[in-house]
């Protein structure tokens, strides 16, 4: 093993500032795993955090992302979870293990993988042994790499808080990362999925995958489309991934007693609906953000047993990443994954 | 028994059309109970469907109000549920005995007592032995009409959808009788009670009801004093009654992991807020529709064991509703409730 | 129409007493439907009624059997859920629409269809419009009629209480009717799929129903085996339908925070099993006792969603009823149907 | 501070082991806190652990018991939670943070202070600050020494697994510190108590603690007591701390739907019931084992909020251990403090 490695860093916010830097292989402290990292996948949000700090004082020089695959390479002292060898995914939020987070109404838990910490984007990352779990058998390193935050948020909002039931309805908005978890997590429980897209061909790829219907949505009203596929009973569980004055949208396509959980903020800071369907479906609305270790075991068990594999619409070289940021700002279908090799 | 009663009736909607009617005494079908009417609580519901109808046809003559307290004076063929002489109240949204409503995302479950439905404003009423449950011993008839609609409501936000815990944090957003039945059962199971008002005399009034705390929503930012009061925490359920762009302020009010009723409209059709507390909070929004039979005969057991005994501002000769909707108007503090006598 | 139907009758309980008699087709009161029957899917429980009245009062003559799929032949007056020609499944308790059952500890509710209420093996059947639901579009007859029981036994045991996921370890002990829906729907929700039988040959068919695997019970100790199985984690979920000292192998058997439903009686009365792994392992013990109409609808769209074809072990007509009962009591793999032809 | 401290210690298990040892007091190590032990609530599992082991592997030379409350006296590096001169109460499970236990189904979670680890009658005692919860304001160090175990047990029970609401009846077996707890959080609730003891006295304490009925269950059948109490409802939650084959009268006395916590095991490792109630009455047996810290804190709060006193039998000084144990032995009403000072 070498002691220097290759590392993205950036000394203040903007896209101007990433530099791919070599920097010394860090050490496990107690409790802690050293990580040779072979893969990295981006999330939307590693973008806003890169161009704008999101809203985070950045521990300069920042390494950005959160979500990588590997094998572990050294463990420090005090270490029982893993072992020299073991291949391993990270999780979002350092220590959320089980149940609720921590945090408190004045400051929510917001201590995240390339957040207020540093991240992931480099050749070998030294995590806590809490903070990591054993990678699925049936992934390879760059599908693996994007459970922790797009297939975790997908599985907490659907299955861990949402209960999906085989035939159930499900609506996914768009074919980003979460939402084509989002549907391939709910085919494999035997619910029927919609898929709404601006393009045929992505809707005709959500169908491979296992949709049962696209709704074009620069074509037509997707909430009306709804429920007329649905002959008027509505969506049983919504993705809500746009946000904005969208929630209306998805207010009226839900169910009564349907859920529409609050994953992303395409559209803006401040969500709006109407009152009315809300109350007379009572439908719930619920807000998500990736989930908790214990879920995030649950869902490498699940995509071990039902053969789910995590679409990657394109893999990035390391000393790639602008292209790959590109990418992202050019909405992919699935994911965008950087690789270390 | 006389043959002859009196009972209001509209054969158009608007307030000037309600008249004194003096018709026949019903007779109980198969299944039927016929009710001596005792007392009429009001909603302010009733209030906006004699004014406007609020969007239901209304089967003219048609006779407003939901909320009844009264005797068993008769019993239909087939009737194993009730004898005469029960004591009885009615239930707000016939035929929904416990789970799930009926209804689609078209056509949500809509039929109700004073609405779609006759309503309750008369001596004598027949229902549906499927739609009344015996009314509360430790109340008296007026008390007793406040609970199908004001007492369920807050019961089934809090309680059965809520699982309402001790030492948990409740904010209600003024003081009419939803809000004040929240305060209520709150206290009642060991929670912190937080009410919001404009007027001080009316927050002196509730903590006598067992409030913890009263926030003057005209002197001060109300979701910065509920962070105030609990030591930045926030509050674990809020009673939602207002609607509109004060969900943004119930989102900024919530601890990690909180729930929002939504079971008022106040403020409008369109209820808007800030995403990231939705998201970052992992808060649930939960409309609320008043609540089912079965949660309804809960509520009469919890009544009766803690000895709740709900607020009536105000009780109006039958002939005077004229007056009690006038003082629905005024905003009251708890119920308003017609008498038969 | 003709006027006069076949039905099976007996003026007292023992097997010796059926006889298939000759009677008029009944009509349909207020509110009620006439199904003309074309199949009825027999229960274990049915045997124990025709031979011993299973502790019940049976209303003589009397027609045992729950479980039918038809078509609505006429509708009485009232009648607003069905209309002529449509095709149907039966409920077996019947008025259980959502939520707990009612009854009480004293009397806990056993009015069911051919119990205490009178069955349905007769060609024409009368039924309350509330106590039947449209039969899934996917299913033959034969095939429809055995979800009001084994169907619904088993989705009220694993999702509507069991909130089931992908990626979950279910037992099923067993290949009758309810084992092996629990096995289709588990395998249809993504779940890894143990069973347990005594027949090689049994657990081969099972494998090819989507077991993961198969344990001979008679060869191996199951509840260690499922321990090998899953690697020491255990089962998620087992329907235990043996009871008896069964249910201390179940508790060995089961994973922290797993779910035993308890479904079946065959061993005995009395149930037993060792504390420790009970509180240890926090296991949830819970009974159930078929379902409610609302999730045998939600198990109907299921069905049709996924494609579940339940598995029928023989069909016999109306008058070969002896040889069916046989039949069940040398043990099916799967369910025994009789057809009216 | 000294650097000498007391402490018990046994050399091999039985209660003749137990020495008064004088040691060195112990240094706070990375993330831990040190805590001046000002009192420790006695369990009858230290008795057992004491006297026989209990199956676990003690590591020698080993210090009894678990429940603590202390100020914490120094803090050690990187410790975040605590600073010195906070009032603390330790945590059964060590780890054990919120949601599921750790654990399989081979290896359930059993390391325990004052069981595999070691435990805290002593004067001093280090614990990761993980392992600790500040303790609540309105309770005395004795007092509140007793939440770890007896209080959260009961709180786990019927509150965070339970869902205890007002208005419910719940029932609890004998007059120990976790029934005691029991009977007090559930009338914190709002609900109907039922208390069952061999002698009259600990009923008329009971009542005086909010119990709304006593049952004498050497003079009565106590389950059948329960049914008349209850109108033959039967009780919705029951706290079954006997186990054995008194699980049997539990479930005749439970009511539909209801829950019976197995919290015990003082008739012996093996349960035993009807499984007819069970299933008929659609029951949950749930086993319970104490819970984690994000209940305990949920429990501080209610404690703070609702006034609710832990009852404590008799306090003992360091070294009377003897005498606290042998109390122990004869039942008390409530709880068994040792106090350091």
């Amino acid at each position: 093993m070498a002691d220097k490695m290759r590392r993205w860093t950036m000394d203040a916010v903007g896209r101007a500032q990433l530099k791919l830097a070599e920097t010394a292989i860090p050490r496990p402290g107690n409790g802690e795993i050293l990580v040779k990292v072979s893969a990295v996948a981006l999330n939307y949000r590693d973008k806003l955090v890169i161009e704008t700090g999101f809203g985070a004082e950045l521990p300069f020089p920042f390494t950005p992302a959160s979500d990588l695959a590997g094998i572990v390479e050294a463990v420090g002292p005090q270490v029982s979870r893993f072992r020299k060898g073991d291949r391993v995914i990270s999780t979002f939020v350092p220590g959320w293990i089980d149940g609720k987070t921590s945090g408190t109404a004045r400051h929510p838990a917001h201590v995240t993988l390339g957040g207020l910490l540093q991240g992931v984007l480099a050749e070998y990352v030294v995590l806590s042994q809490d903070w990591a779990v054993v990678a699925p058998t049936t992934l390879n390193d760059a599908e693996a790499s994007t459970l922790p935050v797009a297939g975790l948020t997908a599985w907490s909002a659907l299955v861990e808080e949402g209960k999906l039931a085989a035939g159930q309805t499900v609506v996914v908005l768009g074919t980003g990362g979460v939402s084509l978890f989002g549907l391939q997590i709910a085919a494999a429980h035997g619910a029927q999925v919609i898929v709404t897209s601006g393009e045929e061909e992505k809707l005709a790829r959500a169908k491979s995958l296992g949709a049962a219907h696209g709704i074009n949505r620069k074509a037509t009203d997707w909430a009306k489309a709804v429920l007329d596929i649905t002959d008027g009973r509505g969506a049983d569980h919504i993705l809500e991934i746009a946000g904005g004055a969208n929630l209306g949208r998805s207010l009226e396509a839900c169910a009564v007693g349907g859920r529409i959980s609050v994953i992303g903020l395409i559209e803006g800071f401040e969500i709006s609906g109407g009152v009315l369907p809300l109350m007379l479906k009572q439908v719930t609305v619920r807000g998500i953000i990736v989930g908790h270790r214990r879920a995030l075991e649950d869902l490498t068990r699940a995509v071990d047993r039902t053969g789910i594999k995590p679409v990657i619409d394109a893999e990035y070289d390391l000393a790639a990443l602008p292209a790959a940021l590109d990418h992202l700002e050019r909405g992919p279908f699935g994911k965008v994954v950087v690789r270390m090799r």
